[in-house]
């Protein structure tokens, strides 16, 4: 049974709490459940983590291996952590970054993400439903791989 | 009886015709073939046009106002065509940026996108899926939008 | 018989019809009709174009030589466009640079035109008027050139 | 009965006197002699001043709250000038930007103006006429104020 | 028989007729009879095409497999034209650029040519021998392909 | 009773312990009694806490709104962290920015604060004395609240 | 008896009377009582100027060596006069940099201060109590200085 | 008897079990090892600890006053962290910084470290020998120490 | 009877009295002494004058026809003023630039002259004797002009 | 009889026998005997030279004008040697620059020329054949010469 | 035996003899001496060279095939010969680079080696304790080819 | 008996002889001959080299220690050459740099000069006049120091 885990990083414990004018008026666990859902019909196993603190987002990377794919949510890590960045290369688990709002729209320091270049792709702007997509799109990963 | 519009800029026709390692494997058609089948699904309205000539995609998205969403794939104009920006800034259709492969993980220019600001999100290096992801999400916003 | 001609670049089309708070309120036709009586007045031949394609501007440009000013609004092919620019170098028809909005006051990516250097001056920022006053100045640089 | 203010800034009192390659062969006050001309006729009042200091124009600036419009030519001060950037933005006294060379098409430095994101808009390149049409614009911006 | 492509991009239709101190006298029409003269003599097929639509010159490349080698002049689209690069990438078709004046001793936006990264070379400021080198280059090429 | 709260980071455990040439002498055990005093005077709750973790800073701001004001000095995390910015922008507590030594006067990198913009101003330079008036500052900026 | 000069450059004087939600409502003269009031508690001597000419303020504080402070809000030439940095640097008086505004937290230009290297400190973003901290930290300046 | 602690930064832990071919097959334990030996050849004590977490690696450094020197590799942190680098300048204890990778020949943003210039020197590209110099230099170092 | 013009920029007023260790001991008083022996000695006329005021230099340089050569230290203005710039470029007076201490050799903002391109040349760095080495040259350069 | 002198820089004495994937199989041995029989053909006299030190080859380009044309190959010189450059443009020697690899799809470094704004042209990426078609060209520019 | 070559660029022969505070106070005979020492015990032959001409250590290089490694310090060519690189890179021998001071700690000029991509590794800031640990490193490399 | 040394670096041997717009029509021998009239009248030794060899130059500045000055025109070298600047730094000969037209009004990579760091000033654009200039200022300087 295929592990998707769920990481968040700094701040995004707030989501739905303040300024939902940026991020949508759902709470981390409202976002949480519905992924959730997505992932008990799709038969897979999740797990949700949010930290503020970059290194135990390292530490939970690196304890990665027994999953199959990561749906991160870096927040403001996403343009200056390249920390984060070598902890994905290093255990080489798919990655895929999710954004709530569209970091390409906002102040021109988010619009560059040195995480970017070690992930699959990127889901920005859809607000909770980004990582809605995001798990529609491990759980077919998952499908693929199983067919190879 | 809500309307999806896709529309694919330069190359784009080449799908699955060349370059794999990029790309993937798919043809346009297939592409559109499975975007087809979530539209039906839906019950959506949607419409496939590939172009190499900026020009008619410009007239293309001013003529877009009968449609309630565009999925826009902008190929190598996403990097500098302020033209088809300020095409979707003013028809105010709601838009979302679709790439194949992750234009945050290749070469430097492909990085930046001057289409972004005027869109609500982006999906990029999913392959196919990133126009299946799309298309769900137009679908979803159609509902949200019937619901208000 | 002086003849000057007007043309339009990207999405001016849809002036007046659309983000009036940046390009005012007038249609394209309406602002049209405004420089003709200026140049019917002025007893001088003027023609209209407008086209979203890059292409079929160039080459109205090359085909310019019967004419005898050019009133040019690029849009947004203002900031990116050295094909219009050679052209216009290459034709040498006078040719005069208009704006509706203040370009100089907007975001910075528009307050760079590539196509300046090839041209007598540049008029931004007056609305409608942009194009009346530069149909003014082609008269009188008509009438400088016939006394000298 | 409106008042429209005309300032210059450094060095343009040597106009017609020197470098007429850049600034064409009329004086300052030929110039004004026609603006005037155009005054009478419309019927507004209008009053000239030129100085090298740039304490003298903020000053002058800020005293202009009898005034309805401004017309200005910063001349070198364009470049550099966030105080007389702040007093326009201050004042709030519409005011319309003049050059009589094209500044875009000259020396790298002088296609930036620091004063334009306070202003209406810009007129540039078309010698004497850059403040004639100006002045018309002017008098046309005050007609509008009177029918609101 | 081998088949060698001549394109060129926007304003080489005005060669020979404007500004010949950056682009000599010839019309295109006489480079071409030159070149087709070396064609014949090697006993390769050849085709010359112009536009000044982008679009056009996409199309063409997308078509171009029947053909051995392109030469192109992109002309004005050297520095932006992300679509033409990838077009050429995608049907990879060998590819020489040529420019009959020195780009990289004009102006500094003429220096860089995205295009460069999926061509064999570039063959710069020697005027119509620019093309006649290049046709010389691309018959060689043949024979050493057919040597193989 | 209104509560500030006075947060430090990094390395600003040693203070008047090492290199006094740039922050002084004083420890910030002495800093803290002044801060104290000042507070005391005035009636408000106050609280120091200082931390070499970033996330330690991000969950202490958080956790902020039981306060009325942030006294922050961000040490070096004031030119990179985007996720300490976030958190401010996020519990919406009134912030105001201190350094000892004048950060505008040393290496370039530390004249640059990605944490400014959130917070209603900074007093930079002035030793101990900068936490002492930002403290005054905050005592009376409750003191107009609660005027209002 | 100390003596503690208070400058201010460039439109400063219109403080209060415009912008408000920039600069606050205080006008300079509201604001200078304050001062003095502090400054007579404090018994020390002050002395209030503000210009609109550069030249004016490097005659000032040239002039300055019989005062043993300076306050100094140098406005919009905060980013640009290398002039009043030089008189600073020569003169010795220890100054204090304050600004009304926030310079950090508004437009990229007004986020370099050239005057900083040379001033003790800098105070900004706290409106009128950005001059009253001054004075304050002034006042005590002088008896650190007394008690040596 | 000397003290000569080594500190490793971010995913160092994972060394020798992943990407070998950016950082060899040796794992951190066999670098310790091989460092250890080394030490007590030399009779110096020493200590190996690796964290993921910023604020970690600041309070070792902070408490690293016993020891005489310090071995650095900060990993990723080595671009980014001031903090680490002001706590090094701070606590006053000579550091070698070390890499295992070539820093110098890999992606541009690992070129540059903010580390460095608090630090005697660096070692870099050769591997887990780029410890046992580091811990020869170190030795080496004592022993200069001692003869003074 | 030649005329050479000695301008002086802001704060050279305070020379040989503050910060010698830039400028040497030299007042301008002592200095202006010696050029003036040399002016005598060469028999030709000379003129000291020295402002804080930009446009107070601006006027002088207009009405230098006059003069025959102008020697000019423009001081902290030498950076960024292209009023100065613009008055020596229409007046046409031979210039010639010149500096106490090495420009060059200083603070990165130092090392650029706005001026110098209007300028026959610069010398800088000698102290006193950049002057007295002007007053040479423009001595020689009469000569010349005389044998002409 | 016309003079064509091929120059090489650094490192090019090594062409065949080192990185054939970069710059092909020929040794410069080869290809100077394939450049020389065009020479014969064309009955022109050539003399080829390559140096490692770039005293040397300025010392060759100063003793040039007994020669016609010159072919240069800078090598690495090509990116920083103004001494070069000068020395080409003091001899007005024509010379033609000519690269074995497209330098314009190399490394960003090796992208731009400072030498190419002193040649006539150049001739990159086409191997050995770079230079027999630049020996072509002299040749032909020879022709050209005599006949007017 | 293998041998190991020793190569210094410019300047590197007054070590010892002039600026200690940078370089230390060992000649490059004392350094050499020590270096031949651990040379000796290791078996391993090497000679030492130093040169203040380019071309000079670029024929140096080119001749190196016969010898194993390479130490170079390349002074100040470090941050500008790319003709050096090109050297390493052509010849294939390993490479070490040293330097006596930390160039990342020094003017920001200094802090960009283009040499390093080419390198095996890189060790700076040591003294001439760098030169002996590279001979260490290169004595250890010998041994693991020899296993090999 | 004082020893002034005059080094020029790369084709300054061609002065006079070519680009006389630039550089005057003296040769460097008739410059060299008018500097030994200074020399001699004012009783100190004198010699004059020039070299294309930066090498050379670089041994020559370090043989210089029996001299007393070093007036140097490092002609293209003045942009690049670190190895040069090293040289003079390392000798603490005191060196005026002289350039014969004025780099700073020339191409924008002129304007910078990589040597003037280590240098007491620098004369530029006073032709022939630049070195007679540096001679007297050599000669005075020797006084200067004789007095002392």
């Amino acid at each position: 049974m295929a592990r998707i885990w769920v990481f968040n990083g700094p701040n995004l414990n707030l989501l739905g709490l303040r300024e939902p004018e940026h991020y949508g008026s759902h709470t981390l666990a409202e976002i949480n459940q519905e992924i959730l859902r997505i992932a008990n019909e799709a038969d897979v196993k999740t797990e949700f983590r949010q930290t503020n603190h970059e290194g135990v987002l390292i530490d939970w990377i690196q304890a990665l291996t027994p999953a199959d794919f990561l749906i991160l949510n870096p927040g403001a890590w996403t343009h200056t952590s390249y920390a984060i960045r070598d902890a994905i290369s290093a255990v080489k688990v798919p990655a895929l970054e999710v954004h709530l709002s569209n970091i390409h729209a906002r102040e021109a320091f988010r619009t560059n993400s040195v995480i970017a270049p070690v992930c699959i792709g990127q889901i920005s702007g859809l607000g909770a439903e980004s990582y809605e997509l995001a798990m529609r799109y491990a759980v077919a990963y998952q499908g693929k791989r199983g067919r190879q």
